[in-house]
C-alpha cells in the first residue's frame, strides 16, 4: 500500500510545490502530482514590487532556483520527480471516491485525479472593491508575475507622470517605492487614519508618514475613493475620493486580499467565522482528515490571543508546507501558530511589527503597559549608528510581550527577530533584560536597543518610573489641563527643536537639583528629554525630593508626533 | 537605617558606573562612591579599535552620553546625585570593619570608604606573555583610552611602514583593519591553528583567513612570538618567532585578558578554580554577602555546560551592573549565565559565535550532529544579498543548540540573535522552525537562512539525510579511501570552481535518475552541489534507488575549506 500513495496538490505557487518536494524527499516512492491553474510555478510573490521598482531586472529571476535553474514542469519532473500539470484547474473533488475533478484550461480536457491525501495551497485574490471605474485601462491589481510584467511595461513609459496607490498596506508601500523609482509622481490614499492601519499604532505610524512625506509621495489619510474617471477612451484620467480628486496616469488598488476559498466551501469543508478562510487544525488538517491546507487559504492560530487570524506570508506558507508533509509521511508535525509578524522597507527607512497592536491589546481587555524607547541602533560614536524606535506592549500580570513595533532607518529586523523569538519561545519580557547578544560596536550599543526597552518595561511593571503616552500628554494639552511640560535638554538641544506649548519649561537636568524652588509641588510635572533618559531620571530625582504628581513623557522629544518647532 | 545606607563602587567603566547609577535611581537616598584609578570613567572600551583605525575621529566621543556631555565626576554629581573619586586607588579592604582603604594617586592622600555594600568591578587586565622585549618602545598593549591614544599617535606616521600584532582574537583581528586602515603592512602571528581559535571551528575560522588574506592582512598560524628585537636605539625593530623572522615598526600584543583578583585575593574572597575569576552567585554576590562584583572580574556560568567560563564581555558587565542594583535595593533580581555569544567585523565580513564549538561539544562528551548550511540572506533576485555560512551544533538527545557558528559578508548579527535567544530560552533545535520571523525581500529569505539550518538539523536527527563534515571528507582523502565524490552541479557550475580530486565525477541533479547505471551500487557515494540542497537531494533520491552507503557533504563546496580549482 504505501508504495502506491498518491498525493495531490492544488497550487503551485509556495506552499504546495514545499509540501510535495519534501514529501518526495522524505517518501520518494510516493506519487506527487502537482496542478496550477496559472503557467509558472514556485514564484516568489514576495518579489513583485522590486520587479515593478527595476531592482530585479529579468521575471525569470523570480522564478529561478539561487543557481539560475527555472523551476518549470520539466525540472519538477527530473529533479524533484513530481509531476506538474500547469494550466489546470481543479473543478470539484469527490471527497468520498477521492478524486479531483479538474480540467485543462489551454484544451478543455478533462483531468481525473485520484488521491489518498489532498492538499489544499490555493493560496488567496486581492480584494476588489466596488469602485466605479475599476476596469479602466490603467488601472491594476497586483498579484502575479504577469500583473507585474503589465505594471512594469506600463509604468515604464510613465517617468513624470501620476502614479495613485489605493491602499497604504504593506503593497500599497513597497509599491509606492517602486513607482518613486520609475520616477512617477505618487499619491497614496488610504481609507484609515493611518498607514499600515490595523499593524501600527500612531506614534510608529506617525514616522512611516513621515518617511513618505520625505519621499514626495503624497499620503492622503482617512480619505475614500469613490471613483475612477475615464478619459473617454477607456483610460484612467483621475480618482474621485469624498475629498478632492487626484490626477492618474496609472493606478494600484491595493486593499488587501481574502483566502481562496471557493473549491473548499464547494466540498464543504469547515471555514473560520471570522477569519473567512479554510479552518486547520494543528496538523494543518481540514475537517476532513483525507485533506490537508495551508498557505494564504487559511487562517493561522493567533499566539497572543489563542484566536484564529488571517495573516497571509510567504514565510508562514513554507512552514505550512513542511509541517503537511511531515504529517502526510507519517511524522507528528504541528503548526503552533504565529505572532504576526511583517516588516516593510521603504526607501531607507524600515518599520517592522508582531503580536497585538495597544488599540488590539485594549480591545481585548488586556491590562498593560508601554513602552516607547529611541536610541541608535549602534554605540553613538559608530558614524553609521541610525535611530530606531521600539515600542513595547506588555501584559502586566504575566509580564509577557503582547505586541512590539520597531521603527526607524537603523536595524530594525534584528531587534524584532529578537521580539519574536521572545514570544514565541513564551518568555516574559524581563528575560529579554538577560540576552547574550552578539554584541560588538559595528553591530549594536553594548546594551542592545531592545535589552534597554525591556529594562524600560521591567521599572514600569515593577512601579519605577511611570510615564504618559504621548497620545495621553496631547489629550491633556488638548483638554487644557494644567501643568508643567519639563524639558531637561540642554539649552542647544532645546533651540534646535521644541515643543510649542505654553506649559514648556526647560531646565536642563544637571541644573534640576539646584531649580527645585521653580517647580512647585503642588502641580504635575511631565519631565522629558530627547529620548526620556534624562526624563526618566528627572522623574526619579523629582519623586525623591517628595513630588508626588510626576510622570516623564515616554520615548522623549523624538517620539512625540505631534507638531515641533525646528 | 534606610537613609544612610552607604554604597561604595571601586571601578568605572562599565559595571560600576551602571549599578551606582541605577541605584541612585531605585534608592535616591542611598549615598554612592565610585573609585575609580584612572582618570576617565564610563569610557566605551569596545571602541578603542575603532578610535584606532580613525572611525572615531575624538577619543572624547568614547566618553560622552549620546547627546554629546562628557561623563566625568561633575555630571555624575549633578546629573545622577553619584559621588566619584578618580585617580584613587583602592588598597585594602576591611571586611569586618566594612571600610575600604584607598590612596589618592595624584596626592597620596589616604581616602577611608566606609560601606554597607560593597561592590568590585574592577575589570580585566591584558595578558602580558614572556616575551623578551615587549618593553621595548613601539610594543603596545591595548586597554584603555590612553593606550589607543599612543597607539593612533604612533600608527599615524607609519603609512607603508610594518605592524605586527601578536594574537588573532576579537582585538587582534579588529586591530588589523585598524592598522590597515592607517594605510600599513599588516602581520598577525596567532599561536593556535586558527584565528579566533577556541571561539571557531576550523570550517568557520576557513572564511575568516580567506577574508584576511584578500585584505592583503598576513597570516602566521601556529607560530609563537619567541623575541621582540631592537633597533639599536631602544625601539622595535623586528619580531622573531620559531618559524621566521618579521619586520615590524609597531606591535600590538593581544593575547587575551585576565580578571583583576588582586583585592579579591587579598581580601579572601572565593576564586573560581578554573577560570581564575572572582566566584559569584546568581545576585552577583561574592563569598562575602556584603560585597557584591560584576563585569570583567567575575566568572559567567556557562548556560550549556553549567560550568564556569570567563567571558568578558562589555554587554554582560552593564546586565551584571543592574542586577546587583536590584539585589542591593531589595529587588530579586538574577543573572543566570550566558551562552557566549561573540561577534567580528574584519572590513565587510562578520564572523559571530555562541555556546559550545564542535571541539569542546565533543570534549564535554554530548552526542551531537553538526550543520554546515550556507546561503545568500536574502532572496537571491534582491541585488545585495550576500552569503552567510551558519554552522549548528545540536545535542543528539535534547534537541537543543550546544552552540552556532555563522559568517559571511551577509547579515550575521540578525541570526546569532536568534541562535542566542533559543538557546537562552531553553527551547530546541526544532523550534527555530517554527519561528515567525520578520519577513520581506530586503530583509530575508522567504524561509530565512536559520530557518533553513534548523531544518537541517531537524532532518539528520530524524535520520533523514545524513551526511558528512568537510573534515571528515578531507580524512576519507588523506586515508586514500575509495569513493565516489558525486558533484550533481551543473557543467557550467563545475567548469567555474571544482574540487581537485580523482574521486570527484560530474552528474547534473537534473541528469541522476538516468544516470544510475554509472553509479555502482556497491561503492561509497558522497554527493555535493554548491550548498548541498542538491546534494540532499541526491542522497535522497540514491538511497531511494536502493543505494546504501550514500552521505552527502555537508555545506557543499562553498563550505569546502580546503584546495578548489577556479
Amino acid at each position: 500500500m504505501k508504495n502506491s500513495k498518491k498525493v495531490v496538490v492544488i497550487g503551485g505557487v509556495a506552499c504546495g510545490p514545499k509540501a510535495a518536494a519534501r514529501i518526495k524527499r522524505l517518501n520518494p516512492e510516493t506519487e506527487v502530482t502537482v496542478i496550477e491553474k496559472g503557467e509558472l510555478l514556485s514564484y516568489a510573490g514576495c518579489g513583485l514590487p522590486f520587479y515593478i521598482a527595476g531592482e530585479v531586472e529579468n521575471y525569470n529571476e523570480l522564478m529561478t532556483t539561487p543557481t539560475g535553474v527555472i523551476r518549470d514542469s520539466n525540472f519538477f519532473k527530473m529533479v524533484k520527480d513530481i509531476n506538474v500539470k500547469n494550466h489546470t484547474l481543479a473543478k470539484s473533488v469527490d471527497r468520498e471516491k477521492k478524486i479531483v475533478y479538474a480540467v485543462c484550461v489551454n484544451t478543455g480536457d478533462a483531468v481525473e485525479l485520484p488521491y489518498d491525501s489532498l492538499i489544499l495551497a490555493v493560496g488567496s485574490k486581492y480584494q476588489v472593491p466596488p469602485i466605479e471605474g475599476k476596469e479602466l485601462k490603467g488601472v491594476n491589481f497586483l498579484q502575479t508575475v504577469e500583473d507585474s510584467r503589465k505594471i512594469r511595461e506600463e509604468s515604464g513609459s510613465l517617468k513624470g507622470k501620476n502614479a495613485v496607490i489605493i491602499g497604504a498596506g504593506l503593497i500599497g508601500i513597497e509599491v509606492a517605492e517602486a513607482f518613486k523609482k520609475q520616477g512617477m509622481n505618487v499619491t497614496v490614499i488610504e481609507r484609515l487614519n493611518s498607514a499600515m492601519g490595523e499593524l501600527l499604532d500612531p506614534e510608529i505610524a506617525y514616522h512611516l508618514h513621515n518617511e513618505l512625506k520625505a519621499n514626495n509621495v503624497l499620503l492622503k489619510l482617512g480619505e475614500t475613493v469613490t471613483k475612477i474617471n475615464d478619459d473617454g477612451l477607456g483610460c484612467v484620467k483621475s480618482l474621485t475620493t469624498d475629498k478632492g480628486e487626484y490626477p492618474a496616469d496609472i493606478v494600484l488598488i491595493a486593499v488587501g486580499v481574502r483566502p481562496n476559498i471557493r473549491l473548499a466551501k464547494e466540498m464543504g469543508l469547515e471555514i473560520g467565522e471570522t477569519t473567512g478562510a479554510i479552518k486547520v487544525d494543528r496538523h494543518m488538517r481540514t475537517s476532513d482528515p483525507d485533506i490537508y491546507a495551508g498557505g494564504d487559504c487559511v487562517e493561522n492560530n493567533n499566539l497572543i490571543t489563542g484566536k484564529p487570524i488571517y495573516t497571509p506570508m510567504g514565510s508562514t506558507a513554507n512552514k505550512h508546507g513542511r509541517v503537511i508533509a511531515d504529517n502526510i509521511c507519517g511524522i507528528d508535525s504541528e503548526f503552533r501558530g504565529v505572532p504576526g509578524t511583517a516588516i516593510c522597507k521603504f526607501f531607507n527607512f524600515n518599520v517592522a511589527r508582531t503580536g497585538l497592536t495597544e488599540a488590539r491589546a485594549k480591545s481585548e481587555g488586556f491590562d498593560y503597559i508601554t513602552v516607547l524607547s529611541p536610541s541608535p541602533d549602534k554605540p553613538h560614536f559608530i558614524k553609521d549608528a541610525k535611530l530606531i524606535i521600539i515600542k513595547f506592549i506588555v501584559d502586566r500580570k504575566t509580564k509577557k510581550l503582547l505586541g512590539a513595533q520597531i521603527a526607524g532607518p537603523g536595524d530594525v529586523a534584528k531587534r524584532m527577530d529578537v521580539a519574536a523569538v521572545n514570544i514565541i519561545s513564551g518568555s516574559s519580557v524581563t528575560d529579554i533584560s538577560h540576552y547574550d547578544l552578539a554584541y560588538a560596536p559595528p553591530f549594536s550599543p553594548a546594551m542592545d536597543n531592545i535589552i534597554t526597552a525591556a529594562n524600560i518595561a521591567e521599572n514600569k511593571l515593577n512601579g519605577f518610573g511611570s510615564s504618559y503616552t504621548p497620545v495621553e500628554v496631547k489629550e491633556k494639552i488638548d483638554n487644557n489641563e494644567d501643568f508643567i511640560l519639563l524639558d531637561v535638554r540642554s539649552q542647544q538641544e532645546f533651540e534646535q527643536m521644541r515643543i510649542d506649548d505654553s506649559r514648556v519649561k526647560l531646565i536642563p537636568l544637571g541644573k534640576l537639583r539646584s531649580c527645585l524652588d521653580e517647580l512647585p509641588k503642588d502641580k504635575e510635572i511631565i519631565p522629558f528629554c530627547k529620548i526620556s533618559l534624562r526624563g526618566y531620571e528627572a522623574e526619579r530625582i523629582l519623586t525623591g525630593e517628595g513630588y508626588l504628581k510626576v510622570k516623564y513623557l515616554d520615548g522623549g522629544i523624538i517620539c512625540w508626533p505631534y507638531e515641533k518647532i525646528t
